[in-house]
């Protein structure tokens, strides 16, 4: 496969700078163009950048000019980690003159034709991509992924919703520092979970109820979730869903895709963000404590780290699914 | 009223230093003895004590001399906070050789004869010692409370129980490193909850699930709580609930009592350990983001000082109570 | 003594709350104005403050209407916490309109007739304000504080400046995330600690050189201190010599004065900041640890709360000191 | 080169832990044997042992029994990681059995026959081993490596003690939780710096003062440096003498050795211990900040990962030098 161009957008933030470090030596992508506001624009990406990850900033990185954010990129996948002022300006505008946008940015989550995907839990959704391009006219697409948190619940909860069914979630969040909010509303986690029937989304059914907190941790959001789900199933029954849980990516082997989506572990004390928020390169959902619930029937604790499975390494995994499967053009 | 004396058993630790503090001119009790384990006994307590809380050791309790632990303590109150194994041996010893205990131990927590009291919520739980005494044949009594969390999820749920009826509860809690564990068990707060039918316990009949967390927090414990409520109250009544709640201690003016139990707060980002937690000095539960639950019906977050009001502070509330009701003796 | 109107400009940031809270119930100042950027002008100070401390948002303040800063303020006394750019825009004006200003902020603090006071080390510093209005023409004036951690360290040297005499300083400061940065130049140490000769300022003549760290702490900065002094006192004498210190403020009993301006600890592990920034409501440096240094002569760990002690406190006992003096008109 | 079997002795705690991840796929050194005090003796490692790393536990390992601490270990090799007082009863009873054992324990650290060894910074003290087996009549042997705080300044100011010599060095240590405490006597830094004069250890000659604290950081020790060198060179000739600084772990190409011991960084805000603990797999120091000081010449800031480059990984390396050297037998 030849590799494709990629560019980062707003690429010296926190989300930025995991695109940039998770597109080192990537095997199909080739990281060309960095933008950023005009007011950097112009200047060389490491005289401007903090950068935040362990390791150091990529030599190659260091060197390269940011650009402002224009519709005229050179590539043919973008990453958007724009604020969400650019975002509302330019992604759209980039989608229009062919560019497939991948972004973290909520503008477009929940419109009716743009997928907000997980590429574990709902790549049929990319056929919405069909009908996008149709309505809008446009040669590129935008696909984006959910935040943080909501990706955590959805990816664990998938196996659940597809072998037993949810009937309501309870769910509290611990969210590090390093992330962003979360919606005041269930929609995304519905909208995950839910199918494309061809023509729209249908949001899967369940009740859902969040509390979301912020914690002194650096990275990695922790959720307690109680789950009634239908027939009610024993906690060893929901461990071997999760277990056994693989999607597209793993069946297609991309090059981002964690061997196993979802690790359960057995210890009272799991997970725990410093010790497991890396499993998988930070791909994987980690899961523990799984128990029964007095009164919902089944509890646990999920983690995941936010700004690589739940951030830039959706959305690489999302280019990534659907350029495997002939959605990007040849 | 004539001074009792009162001694703290346990002194050196958190919770006992605790009562130490609370008990610093204190207009009916007089603190005329601190016991440790053998290893201590004999020292000043200022030699072999680290103190934790701000504001310094009072001089006067410095130059205390360290009793061990025995059934002669020399004082009619005890407030115990023994390690686990030392409340076992002790606690019952002490009743029976006339003392009257306050204990934050779990031993005799679910002792279907020892109330497990939060003063403003079950205060009639106290009528159990006429039970426990003549059950046991001791001249004195065992009063517990119950951990931490339990307490501050029990007394902000109280007037929603009183008025309402509470169906399912679902609580995570975030606990400050100062505490002590959580029950595997939902069984304190249906007890707390509960009443007295004059011969025995009778637990509060709803469903309960909790899940228990850590977290880099140094005082004051967060839950989030939703719950389902008979006849599906608004937000602005179960606030009116909350903020008009009073017990005994409100009426009694009990010294330690805070004039309102529970505090509910407007703004989206409260409460906040470290702004709220020494409300009433502590020994309020203060409430926040009462809001609609589109699965449970209601949600809030709840903080309590956890070595406060979910510790020493409810002991010596719950001394004041039976000593102004009569039950110590004259 | 009549009270004197106030006002705090600045009033909305960490700075501006603490002198807003150091003011309430002041017995010599009445806070009258509070001011801000023109963009939160007109607004309540309770609708557009998230308020840091403890304790909450005194309810009077919170309706009280935030004005422009301008020159035109109605008060005597401004206590200035402006951002950089504000001040050098302002604070000359108001001191030229016959306001006497005191400034949390760099702008004048090595200005030649500007005093850099604090109150207990060098109050004669404020005969410089007759020359800095014959000077510039003003009816008013500016008198600055030093950063918090200039201020720690100056205060707890300062009985050892004048007792024995300062050679050689290297001081490693600890500062709290509340706090702002250090300046690169050992100049405002010197300026502390030396004299005001009547027509100049002379700077103390040491060598000095600091290491400035930011640690996980919400308030106090801590300092480890190396001093080399005249004579080669022992840690007794050096303590002696901390504990006797008094200066004007204890000596004129002013307000907000501490007992004592330099608590010495005796324990291994202390000072703390959670367990002693509080000390004398903040205003205390809190020094612990002083012992021989096989290189220096002595060391010793010194603490001070960053926004108390070492900003906005040290400006209102600098106005008390002043108003005390009748450096302020009658 | 066969590989000869190594034990971990106190394999349970915080630095045991480290040293069985620093062992797993060793080229030289095989793990056979894991030891514990009598309670854990016989119990698989991973039923026992809370494992505090990112990674987990090695499969391998979690499977192996844990033993009894005895002299009859079953290795060539033996890292201790020993509390104090069994450290006192087995090092050198092991060592009179045969076995070489590479402590980092602080019994025998300043025993006049005994290696205090950073590889890099001292490895002819690797010649005190014949003294130590002719004085003691043993056929293994004992060597030491400081503590983390020690090594981290030793490592860093080897090259200025051997380019210009160290007159006097002024340090504050910010130390992690995870790391253990600091000697209160400048002698460590002194005999790492000294020499080996073919029958003693010479000390280095210069003065040495030490102030000691404990920060929120989970990994890595921050240590701030003042230093006066003879010929006060600039900060340039310090930066380049610290670049160049190789020793015999880099010559010899020892698996453990970092490439270059010392990385120097521009950065006006590193090191950091989250950004830079893990440089060079946590075995380099990481030096910024040089520049000069005013009062004692040259300043800088140094950071090592404690429980690697400051314990375990430094024991290993030790071991591989001496290995590498012939001085453990063929």
């Amino acid at each position: 496969m030849r590799k494709r161009k990629v560019a980062v957008l707003g690429a010296t933030g926190t989300v930025g700078q995991r695109f940039i470090g998770l597109l080192q030596g990537h095997p199909w992508f080739e990281l060309t163009a960095l933008t950023t506001s005009d007011a950097k624009a112009g200047k060389r990406y490491g005289d401007v950048t903090a950068w935040h990850w362990a390791g150091g900033m990529p030599a190659t990185v260091a060197g390269m000019k940011l650009q402002p954010t224009t519709a005229d990129v050179d590539a043919e996948i973008c990453f958007s980690a724009l604020p969400g002022d650019a975002a509302e300006q330019w992604e759209a505008a980039l989608a229009k003159t062919g560019h497939h946008v991948f972004s973290n940015v909520k503008t477009h989550r929940m419109d009716e034709d743009v997928p907000l995907l997980i590429a574990e839990v709902n790549a049929e959704h990319m056929h919405a991509l069909d009908v996008q391009r149709r309505n809008r006219g446009w040669s590129g697409s935008i696909v984006t992924n959910g935040n943080c948190s909501a990706i955590g619940f959805a990816l664990a909860a998938a196996p659940l919703q597809q072998t037993f069914g949810i009937e309501l979630a309870v769910v509290t969040t611990m969210q590090a520092i390093s992330g962003a909010g979360y919606p005041g509303v269930a929609s995304l986690e519905k909208k995950f979970l839910g199918t494309w029937d061809g023509k729209r989304f249908v949001n899967a059914g369940f009740e859902f109820s969040a509390h979301c907190n912020r914690v002194a941790v650096r990275d990695g959001h922790t959720e307690t979730v109680s789950l009634r789900l239908r027939g009610g199933p024993s906690p060893d029954l929901v461990k071997d869903a999760m277990r056994e849980f693989r999607g597209r990516p793993q069946e297609l082997k991309l090059p981002t895709a964690p061997e196993r989506p979802i690790h359960v572990l057995e210890g009272r004390d799991r997970p725990q963000p410093i010790l497991d928020r890396d499993t998988e390169r930070g791909m994987a959902a980690v899961v523990g404590r799984v128990r029964e619930d007095p009164a919902m029937g089944i509890k646990y604790v999920v983690l995941t780290h936010n700004t690589i499975r739940g951030a830039a390494g959706a959305s690489v995994l999302n280019a990534e699914l659907l350029a495997a499967e002939g959605c990007l053009g040849s």
